[in-house]
């Protein structure tokens, strides 16, 4: 009997233990995901498309989503940001809110991709081709070899 | 040299016989959400919110993101489309265009995940809560025990 609750007490510590292990893995991950998105505040504030687009996979399959148009490509994706803000004035300030990341692990336990959704606000002296100062997102992200990378971007 | 050249045609045989079925398996996981997808076309076209929602995961993390909000659970995206089209005549007759269905195989070649992006129009002689008759969305689809599902659909 009381070998039998030591066993009920050491399987019950491994499998808290396991949980643990696991909740702190997939902490971690959408800490990294975090990690690209405050950098893509910080890149886009300084003015540099170029460092912001880094948060995206470069393949000709990325897309984004707009309120009237499907693009595919990271190259496409480049040239509509350069195009439609021109310049530090009309990409102004940038900020995030309502940010909820879900991570999309397989039945296996591998975690390679995730959605995030959440709301933008810029705040500018001058607009371009870009005329919305808020708006809803949504966007799917991928886990390879340069880190978490969003693969689409869904903002309207 | 004729054994060289024997092995080498017959690597290259199982090799292009793998790449074969890696191909075909894909097809298979697209032809199986465009099945969804077809079915749930027809489950609205016959003013069935219930039947049209068997396409979406029944999970508390089922997102629906709007024009301007974002909603959780399946629940609430069930009455959301209850409130928003009531009856026969204000869901109309829907359609999709530019399907576009994108797997996403995690490194090991395993697809649990996939978008779709596509656009909608609506055929239809009244109108409620919900104006649009053409709009474009994306889809995140999860492969799980009763097969393929939207976990979160974009729609704007």
């Amino acid at each position: 009997m009381r070998r039998a609750v030591w066993v009920f007490v050491a399987v019950t510590a491994m499998w808290g233990g396991v949980a643990g292990l696991e909740a702190r893995a997939q902490a971690n991950e959408a800490a990294a995901i975090r990690t690209v998105l405050d950098a893509q505040v910080a890149d886009w504030n300084r003015g540099d498309v170029t460092k912001f687009m880094a948060g995206y996979e470069d393949s000709p399959e990325t897309t984004f989503v707009g309120a009237t148009t499907i693009q595919q490509g990271f190259q496409t994706i480049v040239e509509r940001y350069k195009k439609n803000y021109v310049g530090h004035e009309q990409m102004g300030t940038l900020t995030f809110k309502d940010i909820h990341i879900r991570l999309l692990p397989t039945a296996a336990g591998v975690t390679e991709y995730a959605v995030v959704t959440g709301r933008f606000h810029l705040e500018r002296t001058a607009k371009g081709a870009a005329t919305k100062d808020d708006g809803i997102f949504s966007l799917v992200w991928h886990k390879g070899p340069g880190g978490w990378k969003i693969v689409l971007d869904h903002t309207a």
